[in-house]
């Protein structure tokens, strides 16, 4: 028989997963108002943002009844206080789709510098990162959650990428610049999304092994960089 | 007489100072690395990120326990799970003092573009705002938080003034736009770090009034935003 305990935790997974299913959301209309050079989805993003700010407010209370009248311990204290870091992560990303729709408002207003391909990439894949390691979560599934890390590599990758293509064009035409610039802002805005992703994906396989891959992973960065300057 | 649970929050309270302190310490060698044009203060920035990252797991393992064993409520759970929040965000800060010692590195390498004025003193801003933060959490004093709120509009000013000098420089002189776009990252890391004080800010704020101004600024924002687009 479910504990009444038990059910409280169900709700809070489900509460997660529609606040992340509106970052997600959110995000979508930011960048699609970019592609259809379409200001009035932008506007749909500031109101997913509202939404997605009570949401945080709303777990967060939650997460601290649960803590002081459920007393609970091992895994069940992790999840929540994990789920307490998520949602300032959810909550952190519909600033970056606010971030996203703003660029895209003053970019519709010229004319469109380049096709836009790889940025509706880069924004599938943040999406997807953001799905997944939610799913990761709630059914504690560290695999899904590396996968999620993974997808972080192909972010950076498409960054790096547009980055480099938007300087040749900023260095061969200065008109370009202030759109270029603005594009430039749009994809660290994705990669942040991503981090921050990640970042949750992270906990997720902290809280599921008690491993701590975090640091691990930064040493390894590191150790990259080194070897490649 | 204290408690054996009123010297363990003691105890956290420091180790966040330190915390705060050695985030403050990876900064400052982060942009002296840039200013005194010296690769060797970039070097000690990665140490003391490995350090910070130490202290990120070591502080949110003692909130575990504390919230597993101690069973607080009301304020000092507020504080606990609050000072988990706060580790995360101090753990970032670490990670954006690394972006502004690997970009310090690279342009250390290239003929310096411009004379690094506002830059030290965006940082010099950001580290009173990471100090006087971590002071207003510890002290429950929402009269400095609220301090910090305001300096992140300091720094935000800041970063448009270099961000716009610098598509000046790029417009006039596309040999200058690599070295511009790295400050311009670098600018924008300080904005970041100063951000997460700002997020730790109205945390505390709303842990202290049980405020919500977070929402209310972002309305503020977004009121300036429809009249000075």
């Amino acid at each position: 028989m479910e504990t009444h305990f038990q059910k409280e935790l169900q709700e809070l997974k489900e509460s997660l997963l529609m606040m992340a299913a509106l970052v997600e959301e959110a995000i979508s209309d930011a960048v699609q108002s970019l592609v259809k050079r379409d200001s009035d989805l932008a506007q749909k993003t500031f109101e997913e943002e509202d939404k997605i700010n009570d949401m945080e407010l709303a777990i967060d209370d939650s997460c601290l009844k649960l803590l002081a009248l459920r007393h609970p311990v091992a895994a069940d204290l992790r999840f929540i206080t994990s789920a307490m870091k998520i949602v300032t992560d959810l909550e952190r990303m519909g600033d970056q789709a606010v971030n996203i729709a703003e660029r895209s408002i003053s970019l519709n207003q010229e004319p469109q510098l380049k096709p836009y391909l790889d940025i509706p990439k880069m924004a599938e894949i943040t999406q997807s990162m953001i799905k997944d390691v939610l799913d990761a979560f709630v059914n504690r599934d560290s695999k899904l959650a590396r996968s999620v890390c993974e997808r972080d590599d192909l972010v950076d990758g498409l960054n790096d990428q547009v980055f480099r293509e938007l300087l040749t064009y900023m260095m061969s035409d200065p008109t370009t610049i202030t759109r270029a610039v603005h594009l430039m802002i749009i994809c660290r805005c994705l990669e942040r999304i991503a981090d921050h992703a990640t970042n949750i994906a992270e906990d997720v396989i902290f809280m599921i092994d008690a491993l701590v891959i975090k640091h691990h992973a930064d040493a390894k960065e590191e150790q990259e960089r080194i070897n490649n300057p």
